[in-house]
């Protein structure tokens, strides 16, 4: 296995485009990402393309095919990757693969999606006539996840609540952020209620947008000028999110941060920064425990004490994470990929965090009562010397 | 990049299967893949699952993590592709460069799909409302192309009549076949007109079903009892099939199937038998011309002359192909392999192809009028010693 670098990386705004496509949103993240690489479109050998819900929302197939034949990047293999939350995550995963395997000195991940309804519509994902009827939805799902950790562990409503307000404050400070607005905790708690605990500002919004990263060879690396950052560790892992046996804990979330770490040869204590699939706020705090920043039933106490801040200890969604940067679902994973390169080459503006060297992005994909669901967790470091 | 072996593979039989599940189906091909190989559940280290319409059909995600989940093969990373008909063999390569790279030891691919609809409802695919009105479906733009190669070649309504009647035939010899039933080709030349010149027996069906297949290094296969198959070409490329300078002519066909007879070390000439991509009659013909099996413009005459068929000189989708098999889109390009692996082994019963030693398996995915498609031909290769 070959050592594999980000070499560039591009992304839209996210948000709410209802006069913009699949391959519009696309090609946009693509430019970006081949331009902060300095690579040209007949350089990049094989490309991967996360999308969760195009056949379904769009009715659109081989949309990788259309992105990048638009983009110049064409003749090429391309593939088309759906895991879920997971799928952008997925597609940077084989990506990295067909580098690390030889196979590529340059490959391109670019994810898209636009999840952007008609007001009241909704997502039905799964066998939504019954599942909605009965509340088996992802915001019921993690609202019974927050009432256990809450009678666990004792976690407050204010603890949840500052999740948000802490996403809301880091996007306020990314141009890329669908929400860039000020929160308190009052406001996110006397927000509509959606599933009790979780009110409508304790969830991500649907979210349209795209997101590509640029990954490359040593040999490549060397004849360009941008700051390279290597991936220390990418795990793909599958199990069920629903724990039934404790509900308050993402065992997958152990399971794959561990084999990452392993992988990286670093531990929780050597990041410096990380992105997390913040869709509801319990999951934030639950994900702090399952990587291991903190002990299981801590998590509410690591953000009373401002330690997942951009200032903190370990600073979690500088990006404003799903909750506010938004949640276009096959682009979010290779957004966070963005988001940790700029800060490890110091370029993320007034979100930076000091110093950055590591960073973990992490990525669950499903995870509904009796479904099997995805977990990514990659870790990047920033190299000075190639 | 190591060798890669295909060690099982299983399918289920295609058809109208209203009372199953994408689940269901796919369990039933991974457990007859797993059988096959002579490997346990928990040596399968990763695995790959085409689909191309779940999200928008069956409104499921991560069909894949369901299907593996249920037959015991859990934790690993599973990766669901989507690459239009060219799904399940872009599974199938992903997984094969997963153990080339070096990455795993044993992978497994499955497709799976259920495209059977009610009587009457459209499966529209793309921006259906306004191309189903101008006839801009595949329908139409393969009788298109059938026009086109009967102006310019003198191409006959009986030649693609035969297809269907050789492929039909083929499929009595199957019993994984949809249809076992054998055709005349004035029964096809008077089945309803569907866009002129194709009639309904010179298209492929809807259908339900699943196929599977186990890839695994040299070290595994050295401990198995299974006869080796080696993978000698996986080529993924990508292009406009509606070709609008040559309508009778599919130049991805040619570009992709050139790189894989380079990587294979072998040509044309070399190939004992082969799967392609028979969704409609013309099709078959022209993939006959862009595979190099004739030269531009014969592939009339090649059917004319039985060399396509199971005794001929280069037989062609001995399985009943798309036509007679059934095409669940999801699957097909891993029931190829499947079928080639049998043929290999001297396993395909009665539709056996005598001597075979050297198969090929050709997908087209999409390929609309403007539309970016995907292209795939794998070569396999039995092997006497390990």
């Amino acid at each position: 296995m070959r050592d594999v670098f980000v070499i560039g990386v591009g992304m839209t705004q996210f948000g709410k485009f209802p006069e913009r496509s699949l391959s519009d949103l696309g090609k946009e993240a693509c430019w970006l990402a081949m331009k902060d690489a300095g690579v040209r479109p007949d350089r990049i050998q094989a490309a991967y393309c996360g999308n969760a819900l195009g056949s379904y929302l769009q009715r659109e197939n081989g949309i990788g095919q259309s992105v990048l034949w638009q983009v110049g990047i064409r003749g090429i293999p391309v593939m088309n990757i759906e895991n879920a939350c997971a799928s952008g995550s997925s597609a940077f995963r084989e990506a990295w693969m067909g580098v690390a395997a030889g196979l590529y000195d340059v490959a391109i991940a670019v994810g898209v999606e636009k999840t952007v309804m008609k007001k009241g519509a909704l997502l039905d994902v799964g066998d939504a006539e019954l599942e909605a009827k009965i509340g088996d939805v992802f915001p019921g799902l993690f609202a019974m996840r927050a009432q256990r950790h809450m009678y666990e562990y004792g976690t407050t409503l204010e603890q949840m609540a500052k999740v948000s307000v802490k996403n809301h404050h880091n996007g306020c400070l990314n141009p890329y952020a669908q929400y860039q607005k000020e929160l308190t905790v009052e406001e996110v708690l006397h927000s509509p209620m959606i599933a009790d605990p979780l009110t409508l500002l304790s969830c991500c919004p649907n979210s349209d947008g795209a997101a590509a990263a640029i990954v490359a060879s040593r040999e490549v690396v060397k004849m360009l000028s941008a700051k390279p950052v290597k991936v220390l560790a990418s795990i793909l892992g599958t199990g069920l999110y629903h724990n039934k046996k404790d509900m308050a804990l993402f065992d997958l979330d152990f399971k794959v941060s561990k084999e990452a770490y392993e992988m990286a040869g670093v531990g929780p204590e050597d990041i410096d920064l990380t992105e997390v699939h913040d869709a509801f706020t319990i999951a934030e705090i639950m994900h702090y425990e399952g990587l291991g920043f903190c002990r299981v039933g801590e998590g509410g106490r690591l953000i009373d004490e401002g330690e997942t801040e951009i200032k903190g200890r370990i600073p979690v969604n500088p990006s404003g994470g799903l909750l506010a940067k938004g949640h276009p679902v096959g682009a979010s994973g290779i957004a966070q990929i963005a988001e940790i390169v700029w800060h490890l080459r110091g370029e993320a503006g007034a979100r930076q965090v000091a110093n950055a060297r590591i960073g973990l992005s992490h990525m669950m994909g499903g995870g509904k009562e009796g479904d099997v669901g995805a977990c990514t967790v990659h870790i990047l470091e920033r190299i000075n010397e190639i």
